[in-house]
This record gives structure tokens, sequence and C-alpha cells, in this order.
């Protein structure tokens, strides 16, 4: 509650949200939602609060999610050990099929149930819906004494196509899609996906105006050590740049490949924002300073 | 500018407007503009951009004005005395020319560019086009030595019918209606009808969600000398009843007739609001306590 | 009353009319409507008349209308004399508000009721509508001692894009759009443009079959002093040869220019014809012989 | 050609059909066609070039054609005599077969290629295309010595039900339906019957503005003997009365009947009018004076 | 009846319908309809039946029907010889009019009433209805002593251009068209035109994924007289090959010229299957090894 | 494959199913899908294989899924003992969690590209998806020496109200929905819901022409003991009448009671049919004879 503040200063706030509101009416933006922002529970609520306002505002919310620190609990508790190679989790048929019901029976089924009961009309849907997300099989690379190989570690996927008419048909009828990243083969096997990269996808395939990241750090530093080097734009170009140059580095590199994915594709902007700051997607979207690191194709 | 705030709590404050948001989204709210707010120009630039605002989050705002005072002006200018019986201007033909030039060819004007430049689509209406204010003549009512008479007092008309379809299709076409309240007679003849009584015609033949009336009165009070008799909600039979007792007087009382009206032909609410106070329609429809009186069914 | 007649002679003479009705079904026609057939009470009816008929026979028409000596003489009234370089008049701020005034708010409303009268539904459009004519200023060209200079005479404009959806919607929704020639500059201030030129832009913009100006002469004669030498049609290139050598010459330059820019922008046909005649409309329409003076391609 | 009168007069008298052009317009009507003006080569011109008319001034014209004299002229060619029965032809299975070879395959045939050469969109229809026209098997009433009993006499029908909803779709894509009066009875064996009848049942089914029959009389005599005595209006229940009476006999009966048996299912008003007469279907419709008997209901 | 086979069975034998089926679905398929198949009774039964279960199954079926030995029939029977050069039917004026009434008053009439008892919406169209079908006068060749001559026969008619709307607006309002092969020349006079050529035109213009030509003969035969030299599949351009080196003779070369040109216009597929089989239709549409002999473009 | 049949004989198959797939074109079919019918891959692959058919002929199924075998031994997998009380799970916070998990992350999704893969667009659904489901607490009934309780066993829900809208707009674009029986609470908290029970509420709320129950029993006997009293069709009262009197007992009282409710809320038919059979929902669709039993109003 902000009840210290007077109507009229209270009043001015919100028509300082106009211009941006006028800007993005009929886009589409793509959130990527996951991370602290999916496990605490009075960031869960604003999260859903923004995205609500963002539909009543005549924006058309796409929400894809994703679910790592789940999935590792619930093998746990079946007995399944995780077992990762080169950052990416050995699936064979049985983890895929657990992956599959923690995204798609539980994460998915509560963000829509959040959303429902925040008053819009939202409808889960996983990659194997109308084949929304064809996926093909992706394989680990190893570098081992200065060799590269590639290892197959199961049904982890890569997006081979992204069939977007199931998207546009519920939104026209007025729902919010919340995609579960699970993608289907050709011979109709599940494939566990990087939630990162089939938001990208997403974004590309619908020309989103934004894709927005919901993750755990601030953005992208300069140099990581000192928060006076926080960089809020970058152009494609020099994203690419500081990747090569190991500007951006670890567990930042397949982000910003998402985000130039989006952006090859077809995508508008994109956005990686903290998901721990309360109502970092509103921040983001209807204030001109925003949060977070942009980066534009130039 | 309300930059000595932090983006959380502007954040938070936005949010607040969100249940209103929610629960008008999709409606129509008539709005008479007219007073001060009309004068004044830093008032007037709120008042387009909260009509904008509302434009933008789903409701469709229809803005009837008047022009009284702007009319008296330009009487004088071309020479003509106005002359009044019962507060009522006597309105001769070429009164009633140049009462229509005033509102239809210089207010309604402004208001349809400045809600342009601001970046919605308005479209300027008068009561003649395809014969949306059907009128007809309204007489003066004489008190004199305890009798009551009538007096022709010209081109001066009550609302016959509203042709409503005009409206719904520059509505549903994407515009926003702004209507001057000249009205068209039997042989096509124009009348000057008070901007109130056209205001509550249109609510009523659109079943609008809310009338709201943009006065130079806080509302109504039980006693005026007394500011804390001010009442902030009343229901249709009260406000009969306090027209009857003498509570409710003077300029007031044909304002809270023109909102039984309303309230009779179908209008779910109206509203008696402060034009003077800055966002007045913004406070009253996006938050909780509102400003100004209400009147309800019941 | 034409009661001298058979019916049967009347028969035939309808049936005269067919193959142009069905040369013309579903075309958008502009009218320029000013000068005598404005003024002449006869004249106005019958051009209703012919308006209506076009519109019932399955023709689109849009009317465009002047309204210059309605300005003069409501300028003498409130005591501002005109002043004219290079023959247009010198409009400051007061003059080009109460030149929106007698255009938007006297004449164009009084077509509309005359329209509506005769059993159409006439919509009134001002170009600020929807930013309809979007303006320029236009400076006069005063030619002295051989030199040409350019000079600022105020609210003066030119067109500088139709934005002619508002009149596709209208149409489509059933109405006759009724334009007055003011058009919104880039700062929303107004503009009084001729209302030729406006017709013809409109005519451009929207493919009209037919830009059909009411003018106060028959037509275009090689010599004006001999009326044997009336021309009935002439080509694009024809027109420019005579502007240069001098045979069209004054006040039928201008005409002749907004002619060429309708053909230019898209217009398939425009006709320079004598609204002093009867029905005159009707006669160049749907008559195989015309009247007036037609400008085609080629 | 009608060249001597004035373009002055002409205009006049096209304006003159103005109000019955507004009157009808969007409206539906159904002509019974037949006789002589299906006979005379330039009485078919007229109608063709009045229904054309019909259908650009806004009106959906449906046409009904009969047919009696050409399959008696064709069975005459095959050697078959024709045999009567209280005015009804015994109608056997070849009978049949050739009257619908006649109607549909002939006489429809020309009448559609006669208006599309005028430049409509004409498509043929017979009664069994999509079971336009349910029938039944109508029995001959004869009377002899003062009993009446009822013969069978083979493939002669009447109207059980019309699924008017070929109409309408063809209404809709904008053709005009041609109606060869053949029926399909419950074992889709095919039924000749009256076109007069045919003609009322579906102006009733169509709430028709107006039933035309073209007939060759000139109307409704109150003695046929004395010219003076023409009706030109009558009141529904004046026809049943004229009937009763006697006033109203021979061939003018079923006539009569079948425009009450219009008004009964809906249509709005009926006529009787003379074919022989050029250009009568446009007398009637756009003239104020109109031609031959009209029955109304009340 | 087949009720000496276990449910189960059929179940299956219905599922293998399937792929095609789903192969099929939404397509147009045109039918020339002709021959025994439409002499025989129980063989035209099932050819209804095999029309209305493609309509059932997501096709849209359009007929195109023949008729010569009818017209031959009933030319006798109104004591008219049939004279033919180069076996085409000299066609005087006396001779297309019966042509027309046999085609389209009574073969079409039948089909349509067939297809209508079976449950679907059949509507019978003449090339003449909304000009469906442009034809202009086909010459004979005449081959003398070496020398080649063409020789005017009247009013035997080829297909100068289709005009499908009709088609295709019957088709989306759900009716099926049932076509005579008559067409309208530029004057307005009608042509007897081979069947084969106008579904083939028609198949072309409609762009149908297959054109099924049901005649009385099995297909194309390497050596006509060795019946185990059939040919199920042919190539456009083998095609072209045994027409000139001879293999393809007599009256199949017309069949197979009509198939080239629906190929060459647009048509996915041809057919020539054997009408007298049952259910041919259905065994070539619905069933992996088809019949008949098929031309596709390469 | 039925290679042994000729393909005469199997066209004429095919052809008996045409009355079938008339009379249910355009129909809503809602199909429980569970039991051997989708433990068996054989069988599976046969149920998928109808409902594509159904679809492909014009039918609209609906398809709703059990699982209770699979929660069961997945619950195992966790270590998770399963309770009954009076045949009803009692199923905790986790419990209800796993249930979602394996029917809407497992069952369902397996479903769904079983459909896809054989050429349909399937859609999984939730009862969560836009409320689809809201569901209530529903208590288990103990019968305890003579006296009736009822006891609070957890997340085990029944249907309060089905907002079917999401089911007919995926319809309406071209899907089949896949229904997971999970059901939203008045606190958006999950139920497990019996899959009979919300297929026949889906069946009411839309009105469905049939409800196929897929059992792993025959059908309703008189006595179950003796196979030649199997009753093939019931009435709704004569069935209510069995539950009474006892012949219908145990498992199959549920089952009934749903039939019955469907019934009750406006579905035409239901049918318990033996998903043991293969092909057995395409042999009671589209077969004389059908299978099972059918219940029916009157």
């Amino acid at each position: 509650m902000v009840s210290d503040l007077s109507s009229q200063k209270k009043a001015a706030i919100v028509i300082e949200a106009l211009p941006f509101i006028k800007q993005f009416y009929g886009k589409t933006m793509v959130i990527k939602y996951g991370g602290n922002a999916m496990l605490n529970d009075k960031l869960k609520h604003m999260v859903i609060q923004d995205i609500t306002l963002m539909r009543y505002v005549g924006i058309s919310p796409v929400v894809v999610h994703g679910g790592g620190p789940e999935i590792t609990d619930f093998l746990k508790k079946v007995g399944k050990k995780s077992e990762f190679v080169s950052g990416l989790r050995v699936t064979d048929l049985e983890t895929v099929e657990i992956a599959e019901m923690v995204l798609n029976g539980k994460i998915n089924s509560e963000i829509v149930s959040l959303l429902n009961a925040d008053g819009i009309k939202a409808v889960g849907v996983s990659g194997k819906d109308a084949n929304l997300i064809r996926a093909r099989k992706k394989l680990a690379v190893v570098h081992d004494h200065g060799t590269e190989s590639e290892v197959d570690i199961g049904y982890v996927g890569e997006v081979e196509r992204i069939n977007e008419k199931l998207l546009t048909d519920l939104i026209q009828s007025g729902y919010v899609p919340v995609i579960a990243p699970i993608g289907v083969g050709a011979d109709y096997e599940s494939y566990n996906i990087n939630a990162d990269y089939v938001a990208a996808e997403i974004a590309g395939a619908m020309k989103a105006e934004k894709l927005l990241l919901l993750t755990d750090t601030e953005g992208v530093y300069r140099d990581f050590e000192d928060k006076s080097t926080f960089i809020s734009s970058l152009t494609k170009d020099e994203a690419l740049g500081m990747i090569n140059d190991g500007t951006i580095a670890g567990g930042m590199i397949p982000k910003v490949e998402a985000c130039l994915r989006a952006l090859q594709l077809g995508a508008r902007k994109v956005h990686i924002i903290d998901g721990r700051q309360p109502h970092s997607l509103l921040l983001e979207v209807f204030t001109a300073q925003g949060i977070g690191t942009q980066i534009k194709t130039r």
C-alpha cells in the first residue's frame, strides 16, 4: 500500500505511464519467466499482476516458463540422480517423462491458475499441442584436452520450427498462452528444451515487440565485479563482440545468445531484466529509464 | 514530474489502478466536458490525457462538450446582446447560428485536435450528423405572481431521440466521438441544447457504465455552507428527495435532474465531479475512493 | 413538374440513364460544391437531389464545399477587413478561427442537414477529424518589378497528406461524408485551404471515378469571347499546353491545376461543370452528352 | 429515343423517380413474367431493362416465369395432344418431362441470357435445385350436374413449402434468380405448377415488398365492359368480396387468389399490371400514379 | 448388402480409406459424368452415393454431365435427323435448342434430384448462368484427299473462358454444382460443347485436385487387343507421345486431349476410369490401387 | 490388412457407413477414453484412428481421458501409498499434485501426440485452462452399521460448472480438445475428478450428439452371469429403475449415473461401449447395429 501519497500525486504517476501504453498498444511481448521470480511468492504475485496489467492496456503477453530446479527436486524424490554433461542434463526416457510432468503438469498449471485468479484468461500450452514446438536432438559439446566432440545425452532438444498458429488463434480469442518448454520430435518423442531458447524462437516467430527475460542478475556488466560498469543498452554487434572478447562469460553467454537469436528472427528488442526486483516487468515496459540490459538490432 | 519517488513506489501506485482497469474494460463512459476544466490550459491538458488513458485501457469514452461562455463572448463580439428568460438564453435564428458556429466550428474542433495530438483518433460530431440528436423546441417556464406560464424563447431545444448508431459505428472503427450539443428539429432547423442533458440522453441511449459530469463544484452537500456535509454517494430516490426538500437547489438542480434522466434511461452510474481538480476523471475512474458525488439506481 | 408528358415518354427517359447507372455502380465521385449552386436556394435543392440520386443508384459521393463569400461576410460582421495578397486572403489567427467557424459550424452543417432531410445519412467532417487533412503553410507568391518573392500570409495552407481512412470507414458504414476545407498542421494549428485543391487531393487519394467541380462558368473556351469555341473534352497534355500558351488564364488556371493534380494522383476523370444549370451533376453523370469540360489522362 | 426533349426536362423527369427509389431501396420484389410481355420482342427487351434498372437502384428482383403456350407448341411438335380438365392440362410423365424441358431448358435459359446481356448476373433456378419448391399433387375439381368431384390429372402440382435459402444465398452473392415453376415431390418426381401461384408463394416466403404480376389485362374492372369502372386499388377484403359476388370472374379469379395468398403469407403489396404496356414494371414501381390494380392488406 | 462379414472386418476396411480421406480433405474434384454410368439405374445410384460420400468427407465435388444419346433420341422423336461431320453433330438453331432442353431441362434436372434425394444440396447450373461458360464457334475439320478444310457446322462450341465465381459462390454456400455443357457466345447465342472439354476447362479453372472422367472403357492400353498391356499411370509427355505414335487412337484421343488440357490449366491429376464398374469413383479416390488410367504432370 | 476382399466388396462396405456419416455431420461427440483401450498399444492406435476418422467426416470429437492406474503406479514410485474410502482415493495436497502431473503432463500429452501424429490438430487442455472445469470438494459417503456419514478425503472434486467457451473456440479454430479431468476450486486449488463425470458434464454443457464411454465391459446385462441377457438399448427411466432394483450394481452404477447426468443436461444419447474391441468407436458410430448399451431420454 502506498497510502501516504496524495491522490493527485498518484494520478500524476499513473499518467507518466501513458506514453508507453500508447507505444506498445496492440504489440506482442514474450516473457521468459523463471528463477527467483518464480520461487518467491511475493515476487510471483507481482509478476502475475504485471502480466495482467500488460494484457489490459492492450499488449498481448505470451509467457514461456522454465523449471530446472523443480525437475531436479522431483527426480531426487523418485530416487533418480541428475547427471550433467557440459551443463546439460543427461536425459533418458524416464527423465524426460518426469521433466514433462513437472513442467506441463505442475509449473505450467500453477502459472495458469494464478493468472486466471487475477482476472485474465490464461491457457496452458505444451510444445506438443498442435505441434507448436517441433524439436530435434541437441548434442552436448565436450571439450577434452583441446579436442571438441559431441555427445548424445538423450532427450535434450533444440527448436527446429515454431508453428505459431495455435498461439495466434488463442490470442485472437482473448487468451494468454502459457508455454511449457517441451518440444516434439519427428517421431513424436518429447524433448526438454532450454526455456530461454524456446522464448527466443517464439519471440522471433511472432515478430514480438519485446522479449523479456526474467533472470536472477541485474543484467550485463562490462566488469562483473564493478557495479558501476552496468550496461543498459547494447547493439547486436556490441553483444557479439563482448562474447568474443570474453566480457560476457559463463551463464550469461546462452542468455545473450538467445537474445541475439530472437533479434535475428525478427523480434524488435530483447531485455535481460532482474526478476528479483518487485514489478520488474512493469518497470521495464512502462517507465522511461527501464531496468536491466536491452539489446537491439542496431 | 514526480521524480522524487523511487521507481518501485511508482510501480506500486500504477498497480493500484489495476482492479479498476479490469472492472471497466470494454465499457462505455460519457464525459460531459465543460466549465473551468475547459478554460484553464493546464486542466484542459490533463482532461485530454485522462481521456486518452481511458481509451488505451479499453474504455470507450464519448465526449459531450458545452460552451455557454464562449457563445456569450462571441455574441458580444458581433454586437448582439444576450437576453435570458428563467436562465435560458433567448435564441433567435441569428443566435442559434452563432451558437452552432462557436460550438461546432470552434470548441469541438479544438477538443478534437487536442485529442488527436495526444495520440488517439477523435472525430467531431454535431447532433445534425446522421440526425444523431433529434430535438424539439423547449419553452421557458416563467413564474409570475404565483402563476406559471410557458414562453417561446426561440431555438432552445430538448432531446427527442438519440440515433446512437453513428456513435457505435465510429467507436467500432476505433474513433472517439466528440459531440457538440446541437440538435436537429423536425424541419431540420438547429436547436441549442443544454450539454448536461445531451450527455445524459446519450449516456442513457448507450447504456453507459458511467456518465461523468465535469463541473465547477466539488459535488453535492447536505449544507452547502458546511464543507463537512459533503455527500459522496446517493441513490436515485435520495437525490429526488433532496430536490423536493430543497437541499439540492439552484444550479445544482438541473445537473442532478440530468443525472437522474441518464439513470432512468439505462446508464449504470453518474458522477458529479470537480473539473477544477487535476486529473479528476482519472481519480474518479481508477481509484477506490473516487471523487465527487455519485448517484446510482439504488 | 413535367406533367405534360405521357408516362410512357417519362419511362423511356428514365431508361436512357440506365447505361450510365451501370457504368458508375460502386464508384466514388468527389463533388466540389460551391459558387452560385450554393447561394441560390432552388439550385441548392437540385444539387442535394442529384447527390441523393447518385447515392441511391450505387455511387459513393463525397462532398467538399467552399465558402469564401460567407467568410468575407462574417468577417465584415465582426468588423474585420479582408486583405488579399496575390488573390489569397491574409489570414491571422482570428481570421482562421472565423473561417473554421463559418465553414465547419455553418456551411457544412447546413449541407449535412439538407442531405439528411432528403433521405440519406450525411456526416459533416472537418480536415481535423482523425487528422483527415494534414496541411502545411502556403506562401503567397508576389511578382513585383519582374522579381518573384514569397510572402507569409498566415494560416493559409496546402494539403500535405490525406488520411482517407475516416472517409472509407464512413462510406462503408453507409454515410455520405461532407468535408469542410480546413487542414491541420504539424502543431495542430488550423489552416484554411482552397476547396478545389482539397477536393482534388481527396479525389486522388480515393482513386475516384470522377472529380466534379461545380463552378460559375460553363467550362473551358478556346476563345472566351466566342461561345462557339467551347471545349467539351481535353487531355491532360492539352490542358497543360493551354495554360502555358495563355489560352487558359485568370481564375480558370487554379481550377485546371486542381484537375490535373487529381488526375496525377489517380482520379480517372475530372469535370469542370456549370453549377448555375439546374441538375448539372445529373446531366454530367447520367447523360451521353454530359455538360461542361472534361479532362482525362489521355 | 426521346431526343426532342431538352436535357433539363429529362433531368427533371429522372428526379421524379427519386422518392420511389428511396422508398424501395433494399427491398425484394417478385415479378411474375409471362403473357405478351414474353412473346413480343420489343416488350421483352423493355421488361429486361426494367428489371436491370430495379437491380441497379438497390431493389432485389426475383423473376418467376410461366410458359403455357410454348409447352403446348412443343407438345404438338412431338405429336402429343394436350387435354384439359377444368382448365388444367392433363399431365402424364412424358408431358411433365416436356414441360420441364421447355420451362427450364428453353424459356428460363433465354431470360437468363437476356438479363446477363443487359449487364446483371442472372442465374436460372428450377424448383428442384436444392429442393427450392416442394410440391404435392393437385387434383382437378370437376363440376358435373351439381356435384363436385376431384380428378387425378397427373403431374400437376401445388406448392407445399418454399425453401428460400437458395434464393437468399444467390441474392446475397449478387445474383438475380430466375425461377422455372417446376416443383419437386416427396419421391423427387417433378410437378408442373401454375407460375402465378409459385410467384405468390415465393413473394410470401421472402416477405417481398411487392409481387408484380405481368398479365395481358389492364387490371380489375368493376364492370369489365365499361372501361371507366377500372379499379386501381383494392383491400384484401374488398377483393374477396368481389370474388364472392361474381364481380371478379373467369381467368381473373386465380390471379386474384394468388395475390391474396401472397398477402396472407407476408408480402406487403401485390399488383396486377398490364404487361402489354411498354415499361409497365417501371411505371408501377417508379411513378406516383402506378398502373394496374394493386391489392393491399388493408 | 455385405452382411456375411464380421463388424470387425468392416471397420478395418473403412479405416483403410482414412489416409485418402485425409489427403483429399478440402480439395475440389471435377467429375465428368456420362456413358453407361448414366444409363444404368443401379450404376447411377452408386455414382450418386459416391458423390455424396465425397461431399461428406470434406471434398468439394463439381459434376459436369454429358447427354449425347438422349439428344439423338429426342431429335428422332421430333422427326429431326442427326447429321455428323468428322464426328461432330451438325447443329442448327433448332438442334441446339433441343440439345439445351434435353441437357438442361431433363438430364441435369434428374441428376440434381437424385443428389438431393441422397441428402446433399445440389444446384443445377447451365453455362449460361452468370455467363459461367463463355463459348465460341468450333469448326469441324474435314480431311479430303489429303487436304484439310474447316466446315461451319452451326452451334457447336468450344470453351473460351470459364467464369468460375458462380461455382465458388455455390460451393461456399454448401451446394454441389451440377453443370450442363451449354456455353454462351458473344451475342448470347447457345453452343453445345463436348462435356469432356467442359469438365477439363472447369477442372483447370478451379485448380482441381482431380478431374475424374467416367467412361465406358477401362482406361488406356498399350495394345488394345491385349488386356495385359493396361497402363495405370502416364505422364503428360508420355501421353502426348502415345497420341503422336498412334498408340492412343480413335475415341480415346479427345478424352486424353481433354485430360492434358486440364493439367495444362492447373488441375493436379486426371483419371480416365471405367464408369461401368460399381463405385468406380470411390475405388479411384479412396483406395491405394485406384482404378483406370491416371495422367499427371510428370 | 483385409487384402483378401475384392475392391468391389470393400467399396460396398464403405458405402454402408454413408447414412451414419450424413446423420452425424457437424455434430459434437464426447469420448471418455480410458481402461484397456488406453493400456493396449494396438487398441490405442485404433482409438486414435477412429477419432481421426470422426473428425474427417465432419464430427467434432472432444476427448476426456482418465488415468487412475497410472496415478497409482506413480504414487508407488514416489513411495506414497494409496488409501481409499468408499472407492475414492484419499487425496492430500501431494497426491493431487502428482495426479495432476500424471494426468496433465503424461497421459494427456501422449494422447495429444498420437492424434497429431495421425494427422489432426489436437490440443491438450486441463480443467484449469481458462477455468474450464470449476470444481468443489466431494465428500466420501461412508456406510457404517446402518448409518451414513460424509468424510473429507481431500482434493477429490465434483464438477460445479463447465465454462465450455474454450472448447468451442478451439473446435472453431479446427482443433480437437483433449481434456485432463482436473478441476479448479474457488481458491484456485486443484481437484482430481472422476473422468466419467467430467465427460458427462462436458457432453451436457455442449449438448453433444453422443457421449461415448469406452469401458472394459461389453455394456449392461440384465443378469451379468448370463451373456444372453445383454441389453443394447435403455431409456433413462428404465436405467433408473434397474439401479433402484439392483440389476445395475457395483462399478456399473457410477457409469450409468454419469450417463443419466449427461442426458439430463442436454446430451442426446450416451453409449457404454467395450473399449477392448478393435475399432469400437467406429462400430458404434458408423454401423446400424452399433455395439454396447445405449441410453436415451426416452
